[in-house]
């Protein structure tokens, strides 16, 4: 059950993460600037700039699945520095859930998740999902969102929000 | 299974919300500027300010419970004008949303979901959550809070997820 609620989403998202990227690098183009000035732009002093804002998007849905069945994830050793770098650390993530299925999630409701900085606290699979896997992958695709609508590129909330599955 | 992860999901990122509120309204005191002036803050000139992200926020969460358990909704003409006004709307979709059970959302995986906007379309109930209430709500709430930190007030991604159920 937790797969269906995440992964599919998660790679919906990264997806939609590729295509408003695409946009803002189009845009740098068109402005004549260098995408590195979005990619290090910020919407405070002290928040974390595009580039954080992509690596932790990707890493909040590869390690949620990770730690929710220990398959094995691509490590990322956080070194992109330019726009196809960071579209590969996206295609990467996804790829690797790609490769999951819903068989691997077996049980992972109950399962007792805990991260490094939680100090040996932890919590269930399904509270982990909600309370934090979710909220806070959609915190960081919302943001880097911001970044790139804050300085001109022409995204809305359907680039964002991506494709609706519908029937008539 | 629906109720499950919206729900109590909803309910406390409202009290989140309703948290950085709070702190923004203590800093415009602190800085002696009126409340009034984040209330209308915006990160794009074409894109919502707080006062419409906030609405947005409810009316996500609401509209989603409503549309999914048909219980009736309590309605809000968007007239609020008031920081206690705001405050006010998020605490009435608290209430409406507190007075939901698992029950009412018996069969709702599999319900026909529309929208007005959505010309007649449909999706079932579990793809309107994953698709729709959940990323939206999570991007109203993240707006909010980037409007927030981005004019200065003393956010952190804590006050935005809010506590974990940690268990030793």
């Amino acid at each position: 059950m937790l797969y269906e609620i995440t992964v599919p989403y998660f790679i919906k998202m990264l997806h939609n993460l590729e295509h408003i990227l695409e946009k803002g690098a189009r845009y740098a183009e068109t402005k004549k600037f260098d995408m590195d000035v979005l990619l290090h732009s910020r919407l405070a002093p002290d928040q974390f700039p595009l580039t954080r804002q992509i690596q932790i998007a990707c890493d909040t849905a590869k390690l949620a699945a990770f730690r929710l069945t220990e398959k094995p994830a691509p490590t990322h050793a956080d070194t992109e520095k330019t726009y196809a770098e960071f579209q590969e650390r996206i295609k990467s993530t996804i790829q690797y859930l790609e490769s999951l299925s819903a068989a691997d999630f077996k049980g992972s409701e109950t399962k007792q998740i805990t991260t490094p900085r939680w100090e040996g606290q932890w919590v269930t699979g399904a509270e982990f999902v909600s309370h934090h896997a979710l909220p806070n992958f959609y915190f960081h695709v919302t943001t880097a969102y911001s970044i790139l609508r804050h300085n001109g590129v022409d995204v809305g909330k359907k680039d964002y929000l991506g494709a609706m599955p519908f029937k008539k």
